[in-house]
């Protein structure tokens, strides 16, 4: 069991967000502190080689140093609670993608060391290790993909499937002694899209002991950006009947002040010369709206009433809210 | 049709090997050079990233600038011709891996600029591009397998499937537009090895203009080391009489003079924390014994009179020793 999650300084709801990428600011960070957001998991690699991420992670020691009043770096659940306690937020570093650890497999014990604590074993595309969502074929895990599940365990770094294809992410659940997360995508059957998560995928998570980030990005959502408060939560009340109230939370997706061109390298990084559109289409290519009721970090108000609304009880609420990952993170982020 | 071969200044038989790995010395280019070796496709990756690609050409540059008397870079025809005019060797480079271009298919163009002539699209295990021939499932080219296809048929670099599985070759055959070249292996139906090649996939690669290199490494030989050079020969001619004698040559895949420790890099990189024996076994876990009759480049003698004894006429192993490779080369090299 964890430890009590302490009192926030202006009494905010504890929130755990298991994924966002903003264009990242002084406003963002303040709206995370004032919304009580206790600790977000940042992608900090989609494309990018080892180096390159370094490089990535060396902006936010820079963040951290600079605004050391308003975030901190999160390695542990200890640093999460004294975040909260004082008014704010742990980052935790994440990659969507296998590539910082090229094809070295040594390289994921630096990377833990670094602070990173999830790594998705693809990216829409065919990995070194395990398939994407958008291949047409999945072979499932491949050879390496076994030794570095192997070796992601053993170090405490997060194996994540949440863009990566059906059968790959069944045999990364099987195979991990530890349980994995799908930080962020909802459930296929609500809305099918092909980052969306099959009732088998999602059932077989929550059995192992995973986890799973509910996302907010529209192209994940049942009518996009109209996507009401109230059809998002009873989505949720439905998961949580299939899967239990323990295996969900939030993962928001929040790309907040990107200009498009991050949504293009996103898609394409350098593996192809034509454009590839991904989740848009050429008439689409760009970032879509936000529902209004998620426009940024202050809209987690919003869906903790919606919550409720829908049903949820108070301590139902703070699991999703913030309390499940916690007891995930708690779990899988130390050496095994 | 390629220019004339022109003539030796010993009189050598044309040889053309379309893949060697050696510990490379003067004695070895002397071989080479004695025995009438016009050129040789030499591996100069199994796992290195792009910047360590780069280390191993410039290694190769100076050998060309210190043995400017014995080898020379082949990039075209006319580099081959020349070299074997003047009793020398041109040296092609290539790659038994793509991880030379990491995820950026730009640097392909790069590559090929360099003198790169040949790639694998996959080496054992399961690449960003194509399966190989150790996984359990292959899926076929990948997503960004098919735009690395199109771009390595833009700028004339030879896509090679010798280590890759064999859906992948197929639909590599299949969506490559110019000719590939499986640079060494053997029939499978001779010798069951992982490595050797269907009759299906040797048929596609003959009917679509394909090149087949045999190979003289022992794991894919009957018998292995004990192999006879009568047996090899009776291969050869059996391969001739299925697919035809013009997309048959020779891929040696010799390793000469190279410690153990090289047969432990190329099968386990750095993608295993365990070790990885490969064709090989843990109580038989180094470079096996090469044939009696092929122990270095002189042993092209012994295999140009044993396909003489096998029933081959003077017209037919001068396309197997060379100038099918040769005719190959010269549709394949260029820019499309």
């Amino acid at each position: 069991m964890i430890k009590s999650i302490r009192k926030h300084p202006n009494n905010k709801q504890f929130i755990v967000d298991a994924l966002q990428y903003n264009n990242w600011s002084k406003e963002i960070f303040e709206q995370m502190n004032s919304s009580g957001v206790a600790a977000v998991h940042v992608t900090i690699c989609y494309h990018e080689d080892f180096r390159q991420t370094i490089d990535n992670i060396t902006r936010w020691n820079s963040l951290f140093q600079k605004y050391s009043d308003l975030i901190v770096q999160g390695c542990n659940i200890e640093d999460i609670l004294s975040a909260y306690e004082s008014g704010r937020t742990a980052i935790i570093f994440g990659f969507q993608n296998c590539s910082p650890i090229e094809n070295d497999i040594n390289l994921i014990e630096v990377c833990h060391s670094l602070g990173v604590r999830f790594m998705q074993l693809s990216y829409n595309n065919q990995s070194l290790l395990a398939s994407g969502c958008y291949e047409k074929n999945d072979p499932g895990i491949t050879r390496m993909g076994r030794e570095v599940i192997k070796e992601m365990n053993r170090v405490g770094l997060v194996v994540d499937m949440s863009h990566s294809a059906s059968k790959s992410t069944l045999e990364a659940i099987e195979i991990s002694e530890r349980s994995i997360a799908i930080t962020h995508a909802n459930p296929h059957d609500w809305h099918p899209a092909l980052r969306n998560k099959s009732n088998e995928v999602l059932k077989a998570l929550s059995q192992s002991g995973g986890m799973l980030g509910f996302s907010l990005y529209p192209h994940h959502l049942k009518n996009k950006s109209q996507c009401s408060l109230e059809e998002f939560c009873e989505m949720v009340a439905r998961t949580a009947d299939m899967i239990g109230i323990d295996s969900i939370g939030f993962g928001s997706d929040l790309c907040q002040n990107q200009p498009d061109s991050v949504v293009e390298w996103m898609r394409n990084g350098k593996w192809t010369k034509s454009l590839d559109f991904g989740e848009g289409s050429l008439t689409n290519a760009g970032f879509p709206d936000q529902p209004t009721w998620f426009k940024n970090n202050e809209g987690f108000g919003n869906i903790i009433s919606g919550l409720k609304s829908v049903g949820f009880s108070e301590d139902e609420v703070n699991k999703i809210s913030g309390e499940n990952w916690m007891k995930f993170f708690e779990k899988s982020f130390s050496s095994g």
